[in-house]
């Protein structure tokens, strides 16, 4: 099909909506323009695209029995095998659903996507399958991955194993629940607000949000470039070692990794998890305690398993970051204009940036806002409807000076990380919340965005950050959030790992 | 002033455009959703924005008399001081008016930008003070920057002093003919399609478009970020070579510039101009020659010109790049659909990228695109029509595949550039153009934009490239483009140098 005129009265409409006062003997001279510089549309238009093909065969897969999905974790069961040996070699691994899996159907929590193939293997996946893991399902998310909670995804929530009266946490609350009741050994998670260490925290596992860049985002659904991460999920730290060693590194397509080589440094994580801790200095850092929202038993928990470290001897002091009381402000209009413009008017793919683009997902992500933005969750509607306000009638001013503030807050975090080697706090200031079918317009957002002001200030600085369990209150799994300077993660790791066999 | 909460109308109005579908009752709900974000917003508000502020002070300036501007050539004049010694000490620089220098006006060619006053010295601006050199002048440039030829500009053209009759070429038409008319030493211009290298060929001065990401963005109003390059001109391929020395390094504030460090590699050009060339071996590019628009003249004098690197001992061939025929169709979705986004959706900024945003920008030209938009020049009114058009109705489609190209597209300026050291094709396929006072609507846009075929797609693929003079026919300039290898800027550099005393 060949690319369509505008007609008279589309450009009438631009020129109105721009305020651009033009005439129509001026549009048709305009329309006479557009169809010159069509030519090169055209003429790349009958060029084929320059998407990475999967290098293994696999067959669609199916959609799980009810029997097979009593948490609602998993969205469609597939058995997709790479190489023979390798790293991960017999290790059943989930995929998050907003990481794209060729021929396998994929929704993003979402209703507006259904329908959608993927065209291509996610850099993540073809990393593991080259390792030699088995690709066992792609998991339920929230819906566009726009909620901490696990309540928004289509077509079901997704339950906490831990209790089902409870949320499992998301936005990767599949991923995390597949990891928990033993369905996968490892599972690829994303974050752009805390959605990997909030499931993580909810339902008692490890889930690690990677330094910004280290893990290429290539092939996974984005909210926000400079919010986006991908990471993994496991219940042992050495298995998110293990699987971050496959899945880190450049691979040339994610402009979210600088260009210069080499680089993302990347490290043999496996072995160095198990290094020696003694001697290190950790900070607690006081402004992660004490929310209006934090639950004492919580804070309590998480700053006594702080303390443990002293046995291990690291010293372990008190710290104050007073900003990071201001990280979820300025998280804020990142996440909201910024998702409006990538996402929404920018088809799911958005602009001004180096690499590979998913054009599947415009395609079809774009085709679907125009005929069924109805489906959208609340979430997004909302997102949207601030978004665009702020961006049309504030000038785009406020994401601006939020990145801008940006700087400033990775500095503070970066002053504290030079006097210590990591920092700690709860990674979700309560336990998991209760889950309603039917909450209130109030309600749904509480449960949505209720729970993300430790987690998302780093999705803006891009400190690697893990979820350590600490232990149980009444019967709910307690969370503890380790975080690590830029690219040592294997420092994070080995606190981390250091914790988990201390508590054993 | 505080942010205002939007009406119900003004929400009903993005449901209607975004077909959200929502009912009154459901926006009041969102209305109080909103009004709890933007608490976050509020405290934003009210702390201090992270901008730089200029080291050195300064006086406003003034606008250049008639007497003194003869070409349209600037735009501004100044005195701006900075350190005593230093690179650039007793040297006059002038400074592209599309890059903020803080306290003077900036029009960036544009009525639409008239009482624009920066509040930052760009970073180019910060290291030529911190070097030492004077900054003179703003020059005029086209207006937005959205032409090759130099007859958008407001106030005035800019005309050639080689032959008035004739146009100088543009963006960076007054930095050009600051520079060949002596006004000035060494001056600033910007590169987005051709700009420094168009009007450097067309009154035959020296100018590099460096690799993209050596020299820092920030502080220059932007087009795309993935087109956006600043660079120097000057008379001397020395000059250019002391200039780029100065302004060229990481500054942590632009993401063109990737984060690793140490990235990019700066070296000492000034020294490495005069190094040994025997032994390089250069590549003339066929499909550079007898494009439809080609003088042949043009043609005939840039390839005897390669062919003179022979008595330097370089080896020169022959050789066929068929992709450099589409580099431009490659580039017209990311120029028009990125430009749409980043400079009118985007208020000039844009999204989705880390680094600093000039707020006050935004804010200004952003104001500006809602009260006098019919003040646009017709080369962005068209952008904005086809961009739009193109966003909307084909989903971003076509930018995301226009990326996905350009790898394949800068692989095969790559592969060549594994036989040769460097590439060579005319700058321009023809010499400048003539200026027309009243040009119908076709002949405006062909003067704004028929001459960039080969020089956009290098601002694609990011690769440096320098324009030399290389003689006049019919008493007019004519250019010759070196093209090399990412961050062989050096290499070059050392070949005009070459030519440059070769031929003197």
């Amino acid at each position: 099909m060949e690319i369509k005129l505008p007609t008279l009265e589309e450009l009438r409409q631009i020129s109105k909506q721009f305020n651009l006062d033009l005439e129509d003997e001026e549009l048709k001279s305009f329309l006479s323009l557009i169809s010159l510089q069509l030519e090169s549309y055209k003429r790349l238009d009958i060029l084929p695209d320059n998407i990475p093909r999967p290098k293994y065969p696999r067959h669609i897969g199916r959609p799980p029995t009810v029997e097979e999905n009593p948490y609602g974790a998993l969205a469609w069961i597939t058995s997709i095998k790479g190489k023979d040996e390798g790293k991960l070699k017999n290790k059943r691994i989930c995929i998050k659903d907003n990481v794209m899996v060729a021929g396998v159907p994929m929704l993003n929590g979402s209703r507006i996507l259904e329908g959608f193939i993927p065209d291509m293997d996610a850099t993540v996946v073809a990393r593991i399958l080259d390792e030699g893991g088995e690709i066992v399902a792609k998991t339920t998310c929230e819906d566009l991955c726009f909620s901490g909670g696990s309540h928004t995804s289509f077509p079901l929530p997704v339950l906490n194993p831990r209790n089902t009266e409870y949320m499992a946490g998301g936005s990767s609350s599949g991923s995390a629940v597949a990891v928990a009741s033993g369905y996968c050994d490892m599972a690829i998670g994303g974050d752009q607000g805390g959605s990997i260490r909030i499931p993580s925290s909810w339902v008692g596992i490890y889930g690690l949000k990677p330094t910004y860049g280290l893990v290429p985002y290539t092939g996974a659904f984005s909210i926000e470039p400079t919010l986006d991460h991908l990471g993994p999920m496991a219940n042992s730290v050495k298995d998110v070692a293990v699987l971050l060693e496959v899945i880190a590194g450049r691979d040339d397509l994610d402009p979210r990794q600088p260009e210069s080589l080499p680089y993302p440094p990347v490290k043999p994580y496996s072995k160095l998890v198990e290094g020696e801790v003694k001697g290190m200095k950790v900070g607690i850092v006081k402004e992660g305690f004490g929310w209006p929202n934090s639950e004492n038993d919580v804070d309590e928990l998480v700053y006594a398993s702080a303390k443990k470290f002293e046995e291990l001897g690291v010293k372990v002091e008190e710290t104050s970051i007073p900003l990071h009381r201001m990280g979820l402000d300025i998280w804020t209009p990142i996440a909201v204009e910024g998702a409006t413009a990538t996402m929404i008017l920018g088809s799911g793919l958005g602009w001004g940036r180096k690499g590979l683009f998913e054009t599947s997902i415009a395609e079809f992500f774009g085709n679907s806002l125009r005929t069924r933005a109805r489906d959208l969750p609340n979430t997004v509607k909302g997102v949207l409807l601030i978004g665009y306000f702020m961006i049309t009638r504030y000038n785009n001013k406020y994401y601006a000076k939020a990145r801008n503030l940006s700087l400033i807050l990775k500095k503070a975090y970066d002053n504290a990380l030079s006097k210590y080697d990591a920092l700690i706090m709860p990674t979700t200031p309560m336990k998991a919340m209760k889950y309603k079918s039917n909450p209130s317009f109030e309600e749904y957002f509480m449960m949505a965005l209720g729970m993300i002001n430790n987690t998302a200030p780093f999705d803006v600085t891009g400190h690697p950050a893990i979820n350590v369990p600490v232990g149980y209150s009444h019967g709910l799994p307690v969370g503890m959030m380790i975080i690590g300077r830029h690219f040592e993660d294997d420092v994070v790791l080995k606190l981390a790992y250091a914790f988990e066999h201390l508590s054993k």
